[in-house]
């Protein structure tokens, strides 16, 4: 069937404190987001910043032993981009932060129609915390992305905190919230369809 | 041209806190993004929101003489939604929230496919101020309306504010600035080039 | 004991979207606070916000049937304010807003020192959803009300917010949570302790 | 005079994303902050956070090369915070937010009446940027150190940015703006003033 053509990559961003030797909630719900959008011909990756040395910087490459250059590849390689959080503070992680940071560079690069490298590739967000924090942090990496040239489609975060003060982490849980699930599930629905549509249909040059 | 056909429309929902017997900087570049829509075949109407009794609550309708209902027909018979809000305090405006809180109520409404009626239509956001707080606006609207069932094209916000601390309103320049004029402009080459796309190839079914 | 003469006056206005007919959560958390700041020599009153005409605007007094200027005066007559306020979409809500937006005012207003009026009064914040949004809420009533001169004790908010996507009601709580209690206990005896040491001791003239 | 008795210190973080072999504008704003706190008897360091390898984590040593507790150490014997920041994307830079969430760790640290470590300090806030993004830097600044006990005194952020999509640094500009060394002045009052109250008069045990 044309519309779920097994053309499109997706690459999964995890922001994660820890390196991939520990279990991540946001690994996890990031995963999730991955399989989901699996079942709409979607193909792809999951990478855990917190192995690799993102150097702090806002040019596309800083140099000596900076690993963004090699994880920017792939940003631009695919045509989904999720970004999987974990919340402290009530905002997105210092590793999550770091990484849009490093996207703000591509404001620079653009194609030979002027359309930056990003264009036409589709964002989602996936946040996950003991207690609070998922709107804020959505809206955050929303905007920060959206700025350097991503699309958001409807509903374009699926996210899990538990009540206020609690501590409870979502590796914990022993099954996925079906109220989660099916966010998810409708997320990577909408993603594919709106990444599919603008890679058959380019937005005009600027 | 097929991809420029004259057939979609914009609401423009300006959130000045004054209603239109005054001058306002939030209508003026609103109605800047209807124009440069305009050039991409879509047609549109603006209402200043503090012209209206929306009131407070979070039902469809609040009932006796509330506002709501007639605005929100104009949302649903809309294909783009444009909303244009003055900075207060680095923030949205109270009558721009107002709004957007009303839309909250779109959660509970779906069609027959289980689709929120807000299904496919693409918001786009302009922010004015004299001073700083135009992204955290545009994060906080993109989110609210994302959660709702908008679709935001790459760039979806033209914004305008002075110097920190500044006092100069936009509707005080005597011409646009370049850079406000060129980001409007792409703001809505992408935004009806998606909600032609999402006319043309709905969402599927929840 | 001098510490806790009781002298000191907080106003606790609540930005429930609805009037007092109906029973509030924003309501319940924002009397606790009062209650626990009765333990240290506060005594208050209650402002529902949204059995009021609170027009917008940026005037001290928009004129008019406008119930600004009467909460205004509660609010420079109190030694505390605290701001109860629901969560909507992960945001504080309009009524809220609105009340904040007319604070703006006070950068006008200022005392033969050059002090604004609001100069030596400490903010507290009560925060409550269904699920998500308060450290964002919090985030933004610190700073707007720190903007106009408000000062913060350390643990400047409580809050109560159900697991992600639920829709419990903090009034459907048959007893509040131990964690919110203390947490509301221990806002009590530091804005209460911080008042009371800017009453006996006021910031320098401007 | 008591009241200047010149027994207070402050720490200024400075979370630039380049290291200090650059000139860095939240730096230069930092700076001013120290030298403004100067005026009221506060003695201070200013530490470039990208000069030291602070390794994301929520504990308070992370262990081998960790730079954090070294840094956590000036911040405990300081009475006075100030985080200077650059906007990047309209946010707090991913430097500053990794100080921030390592400072979290703070919330289970206690003395031996239950109160944080952190309880009595009084923070204040440095933002500089391009353009737009003080006022919700603040936000986030503001909520994640009152989280983690530090009181905030009237006024307590200073700023500059330019105009919408401008791109001059603070370091450009010939001298500091009017506006901006009034405000850092007035933070600077208000902050002494309050850090030295607190110093006298702790917060009660919790």
């Amino acid at each position: 069937m044309a519309t779920t053509s097994p053309d499109l990559t997706a690459l999964v961003l995890v922001g994660s404190l820890k390196s991939s030797s520990d279990p991540s909630s946001s690994e996890r719900l990031g995963t999730q987001v991955l399989e989901a959008l699996g079942e709409h011909g979607v193909t792809g990756t999951v990478v855990r910043l917190a192995d690799h040395d993102v150097r702090p910087g806002v040019e596309v490459d800083m140099g000596d032993g900076d690993a963004w250059p090699a994880i920017r590849r792939q940003v631009l390689a695919a045509d989904i981009l999720v970004v999987a959080t974990p919340i402290w503070m009530g905002q997105p992680s210092s590793v999550t932060k770091r990484a849009l940071e490093r996207l703000d560079a591509e404001l620079s690069e653009t194609d030979d129609q002027g359309r930056m490298l990003t264009s036409g590739k589709v964002a989602a967000v996936a946040v996950v915390g003991n207690e609070d924090g998922a709107h804020h942090t959505s809206a955050e990496i929303f905007q920060a992305l959206n700025d350097v040239g991503f699309t958001l489609a409807a509903g374009a975060v699926t996210y899990w905190v538990g009540e206020a003060m609690g501590d409870v982490d979502y590796t914990d849980l022993e099954e996925t919230p079906e109220k989660v699930a099916r966010t998810t599930k409708a997320l990577a629905a909408s993603t594919a369809h709106l990444a599919r549509l603008l890679r058959q249909s380019p937005y005009p040059p600027a």
